[in-house]
């Protein structure tokens, strides 16, 4: 069986004595090893990117920029590849898999705009003769620790334009599904990255704990859960770098009563269901606004739910791969249970799910709850599975008031045909990310994505303009010449003594 | 004796059972009590700012910005009130005092821009029909904690960008001299800032740990020292807000053999000496390239020291005022004690000083180190005082290795004519604020305020365009509308039964 | 009989033998004269405004910017004088005077930002060592020739961006109505603008020729005719200036059947009769989607328009005063006359109005016509009177083929709730300012204003960002400097040899 | 014979009944025929854009980036193929031909980054409840009419911002060397661009005017001579477009005592000889300050010059390739009599050259001239050929007396290592491209390239930021949304009776 190896100074290397069984959620096998890096291999890594940074720091912006234009082909032409590797050990459908990959080729593309967005300010004459300007200069060494759902992705939002600020990188991402992440950095090398740019550890606490401690590295990405998310911050933050930790969500869907129905119950349907519900920005709860519009959107799901295939990602037709782990579908199942028993009524049970032929695999069918209440613990719980629940209220005013009181506040969505409903609800929301007649409104690449309340820690929300910010620090020069000596009549005496 | 007491809710109001006497440092003597606030009252400041959120979040930012341009007119019309009163307590001479509350004045007037720095970015198409932009929306409460020295000036980089960006907001200036801070509150009141949207508490650790640890408070702005800045970072972080702490600094001027000498050494006189050295762009080192270089710039110090006076901050022809307090004064002597015992030469010794009349004021005189090395405490200390050291070496190289070797990275500058050697300095020093012939390289309002390493703790600095972005957090809206129902078929259906 | 004199060079001069008329439009009296230059009084303005330019292009543009924020307190202070003027010579009433002259404050603010917006793009490495920014830089000597239907508010579109940048203007308003635009000029003065930096030249055709054909002028402003514009765009560009010239327009308003008819009314008395329709942000025309919705709007607005009073713009209780001139009024009427004549019906008939007391003056009631037809001279030319035509068309696709297939494309607004008719409209309408439920959708200050097709001709709108683009030319420098001689080995040699 | 052919709609075309010869300047001899477009052939290609456009501008510009990327790396793949066409039909040396690709690369790199630069401003609470935000929309069609010295990298200057906007082409090269921009063109249909996107039309002065005049042409760029700019200009403009025309140049490099002499005049080599001379950006005159430098300079340039080899651009080690055309190349020649005739220092006669076995190619050596005087009219007048004449100052203000003096304003440099004299000049030059060191300062793409004075006409420079506002008109959209009716009360009735 082989083993994931770190990547490091360019050399995929052994580091640390133990490691980890990758599993196949299709099947619940074992299909490879993966090492864990111990402190000393976190170090080496860190140390790689340190050496990389002076060079890689003084290369022009658009030098590192076609790096990331050479990979950005490198990873049209790898795409299957790539993609076998996510639903291998993630287990979502191939479909799914390849846009995913296709998000993060958008957030390598924004990168390699870097020479635009690396612009600084210049102002002549802040006063008589003075000039002042800004450049946004590369930290160093900056890290990402990135979480096992969208395994290619999440790094592709970091890494490249951290490098193409200037900096180098130590990627850590999920142990559970390690590999799309490595095969992507191999091809970063092939594309032109210096070895050392970006350097890729495996591993678990003890990797964390080393990217968050030492002083080498200045700033720390990061994407997982809430409770990991603020540990993260803080203890990054308490060893004075800085950080943007993205934490969890419960993202709430409002339909109104002039919702176009079956537009927003096909968008539904994707938004809870796809990837499993494995989606910090999945829609776990339709907040209907009357009790006709939750009839019909009850309805409708129903219909919609007895239509999908559950199966193996990597087989043709399906809709929906098994979840990550085993221990996640018993987490998820368990949450379907504690519904049932808190009173939601479960309209569609995907408990009983068979895959005929993977009876080893963690698959459970799509699960829809109406009636779900704010006391219970599937509306306030993140649960990350394929389980949407209906909750019904009697104006947006009261579906507003649920959203803010939650303690997340990723993404939301309203279905309305009403300019001002919009517009009152994208104004007011208390949310970091607001689709209007878009589920999943995860901002393009050349917008920025992040949440607000505990759904993100930091000041500066994940790629696009804002990652330009987190990876560059603001260096401000003011310059004013002394008086004019070479220009007027010092000016021939000294170049003739000088040569 | 008169009492300073809190802001809270637009009224005057005292505020837990403790208070601190505040001193005129040129005489020593107790001029007022301030009260302390406990952590109720810091409470009560918050809540205050809490209720006044909504409406002013709504308030137009235009309307926002312009009582901005009113507090500007009456910041300049009260000028010498409120320069008094820095005098007064703080020490500084009036002229220095002045300058401060300008500099003030300008980061008030670029708040008043506000409508143009909040402006979003707008994509049309994004998808097919499908448009996004995002807004800088107000975080709420937010709270700033300041220095004694820029009583006033500090406090003017936070709050009104705070506010004008829609935020309330919490400040607790220095208890060492308080009133001048306030005093421009009770002008922003005057100038239609509503109650509440602005509040100041004093108070010392157990007002500034509320202020950390307040759930209510989204951010904090932190200037002081080093290890404070880092509590505060560490602290506020494990809180889950968003923090920018400024510490402590170690400003060097580097001084090339082509520099216009006589012009260097007038620049450091004020950059060293100006308001005692209690500035954390002041510059404690001048590192002179070259031996020759070396003597000259440390005779011309020598002569014009020589011509200083010392006095009372408030009197005519003064040009350096006492320090702050009795306790600051004898731990910046004791430096110069330190220094002679190191081994450094001090070629003008200031400690003998004597003010006729002022005996209990806490006056020092300019003191002048040669040949300071960096082992000693004088080199590796923020000394905050009028101490100026001189240091030698034999290249650019050397004086750049120097600065990027210490702990500060706040501000530097580089005297020369020479291009190049200006550019390799600014380009690669360590340093966040560089001066080319300009030895406060302070940026301009509209520029942003920062240093690097540990002279600050954050990714966003200070005022300017990065204090939008520090007090404001984004969101992103995306939005498509449904299939055309209303622009085409159904359009004459609907109305006529909805009215 | 006293005469309005020409601003050159900070003082009021005569200049140029002819001189014409200034009637009081309420009256029909001859209240003043003014004075009309000839080319060697425009040219002496020009020569002027060429000798104050180098000055001021080298002031700090934050120190110009101050002069402004100065003018505006100014104009706040003067603002019942200045709006005196406007109606005494215009004729408008006085709550529209104020309204204009708030307008043109807000962009003498905007103007008063103007370090934020000078700001150039700096780019460090654009090659190995080489850094390359921009510049905006001040062209030279700008003017401005300004319309009569808004006497304050356009030349301050136009001559304080101008100078915020560092250029210097020559400013010829309408002759017509020249009073509170050279109040204005003088209030700058006053508020420190040197002499010369604005001059202001009464004058016609004459002075139009010259400012078009001095080479000294680098760039004109317009507003007023399409005829006219487009004369003036062809003469300048022909002479090798930039130039900006804003014409005419016909603005339409669609009301859709679901828009909140009361409201969209109300937008319209004031879009179609404020200021007599002599704006070119008017809207004369209503496109009403379905016959129910344009029965409604006809009935509601003939019975507003029986609650309207006209009468002399200065005194109390009138909405709306008389037209600007006895020609223009006769001009206006006979399109009254040709509309009836074409066959629409005239619902309301404003012609025959008697204003008591003030029988000289130029007085025309709003008039309402429905069943306006494309083909009609009402419908195709610009009235600007208070003339409100009703076209009736059966789905926005029609409304919207109307618009396009107009000569102009100034402004235009829709009238509805939903959100994809507004997009749809927004997204795909020929017209350079659009107006959701907004009637005149003028931008504020921070936006830039302009129309497409035959309204504007010029590539930059007037006033906001577009301002400053037109008012400056950009320089880029590219800069590299050479070996390191001063920083490393030769540095010791040269400066003892060249002191 | 084969004939270069119009590309129309996607297809090769012929058109006009009129052709002209296209020869190989390294020999003389007529290679291929050019159809030269008749009124109607041009109009055929307006109108296959006109239709284009509609589809176009609906695409979302990331869809429109991204064909832009792949005609990059088409454009790589066909370097060579493209490069020997320039060569062929030019006479510049291959590795010239290779670095105008390259540049032209860079251009199309920047119209892919699209997204980003389209992006408008978005301002939420204009007022209460009122947004307004800004779109830069597409015009329409475009046009482009290109010159000779750069065949495929000054069409890249333009077409690929333009259609990256929205907009649709047609472009008119050069018909001296015509086949490299149709060449391009057709990569750029293999890499997606729908037919009519971009057509080319070859032609003369019927074209252009056909081009100037069709209404639905909406904007013109336009490199060439100052004469016919300027008529370009005016008509277009007389004509309603937009127009952006750039001429000719004169460029002067400013030698200052303390410059690096041997790099300054390594640099003049290329910017005097490079391509012949036959750039607007080349430096025909070299501007020493102080004699000695004169004597300097001279001599070095003498040296040089004495080892470059002149002879047909496709043969292996070759400097300099022919001129253009015979017609060109004896124009140049009396330029070089006339120089000696006004009594200037021919110190290298070019005029001899032999280049044995092409014998009929247009070949000239470099000439140098020392003691130029601004009266001589190869100071004057743009030679565009291998003539470098060096002019003798006192000063730097005498140099820059005389750029300032002259017609032109298109580029500069200065040699210098002194920061004040290069800031001095940068900041007072009346010339829009600068260098510091820097002999040809070309901005990179994503700065913009233009001139002042006599060098360009319009207010806007070519690519870089300047052509996304070039190619695009903004729309200001302004939105309030009526009262909240669906969002409260009747929300629950129309739904119902709608659907």
């Amino acid at each position: 069986m082989n083993t994931v190896l770190h990547l490091i100074d360019g050399q995929l290397v052994p580091g640390g004595s133990r490691s980890a069984p990758v599993y196949n959620p299709a099947t619940g096998a074992v299909i490879r090893e993966v090492a864990l890096a111990d402190t000393t291999t976190v170090q080496r890594a860190i140390e790689s990117a340190q050496e990389a940074f002076p060079a890689w720091r003084n290369t022009p912006p658009l030098k590192r920029a076609r790096i990331l234009s050479r990979l950005k082909e490198l990873l049209e032409q790898n795409a299957e590849k790539i993609c076998a590797l996510i639903t291998e050990e993630h287990g979502k459908v191939l479909a799914d898999a390849m846009g995913e990959l296709q998000r993060g080729i958008e957030n390598v593309e924004y990168a390699s705009w870097a020479p635009e967005l690396l612009k600084g300010e210049h102002s002549r004459n802040v006063g008589p003769g003075i000039d002042s300007w800004s450049e946004h200069q590369a930290l160093g060494v900056t890290a990402g620790i990135t979480p096992f759902n969208f395994p290619a992705m999440v790094p592709l939002w970091m890494w490249p334009m951290a490098v193409a600020c200037g900096n180098t990188f130590v990627l850590k991402p999920s142990e559970r599904d390690p590999s799309s992440a490595l095969l992507v950095a191999e091809l970063a090398l092939a594309a032109g990255l210096p070895p050392g740019v970006l350097n890729v550890v495996h591993g678990d606490k003890e990797a964390v704990a080393t990217l968050l401690t030492d002083p080498r590295v200045k700033a720390v990405s990061f994407v997982g859960s809430t409770p990991i998310a603020e540990y993260v911050y803080a203890t990054g933050c308490a060893h004075g770098k800085r950080v943007q930790a993205l934490g969890g969500a419960k993202n709430h869907a409002v339909v109104m009563p002039d919702a176009d129905i079956p537009n927003a119950v096909s968008a539904l349907m994707g938004a809870a269901y796809g990837s499993c519900g494995e989606r910090c920005m999945a829609v776990p709860l339709a907040v209907c606004v009357g009790e006709a519009t939750a009839d019909a959107v009850v309805a409708a799901l129903q219909a919609e739910i007895a239509k999908m295939k559950v199966g193996p990602g990597a087989a043709p037709g399906v809709d929906m791969g098994p979840l990550v782990t085993k221990a996640h579908f018993e987490k998820v199942r368990g949450y379907v249970d504690q519904g049932v028993a808190e009173g939601a009524t479960l309209v569609v049970d995907g408990r009983g799910v068979q895959v005929p032929g993977f009876e080893g695999g963690y698959y459970l069918g799509a699960c829809l709850f109406d009636h779900v209440k704010p006391h219970m613990r599937i509306y306030r719980e993140e649960i990350f599975g394929p389980v949407l629940g209906v909750v019904r209220v009697q104006s947006l005013q009261e579906a507003m008031e649920l959203i803010d009181a939650h303690e997340y506040g990723n993404g939301t969505c309203i279905f309305t045909r009403d300019g001002e409903a919009a517009r009152h609800f994208s104004d007011h929301i208390q949310v970091g990310m607001v689709g209007i007649n878009v589920p999943l409104p995860v901002p393009v690449a050349y917008h920025s994505f992040g949440g607000w309340k505990r759904s993100l820690f930091g000041d500066l929300h994940a790629y696009g303009p804002d990652a330009v910010r987190f990876y560059t620090k603001r260096k401000t020069i003011t310059q004013r010449w002394p008086s004019a000596g070479v220009r007027e009549g010092t000016v021939f005496s000294f170049p003739s003594s000088s040569r």
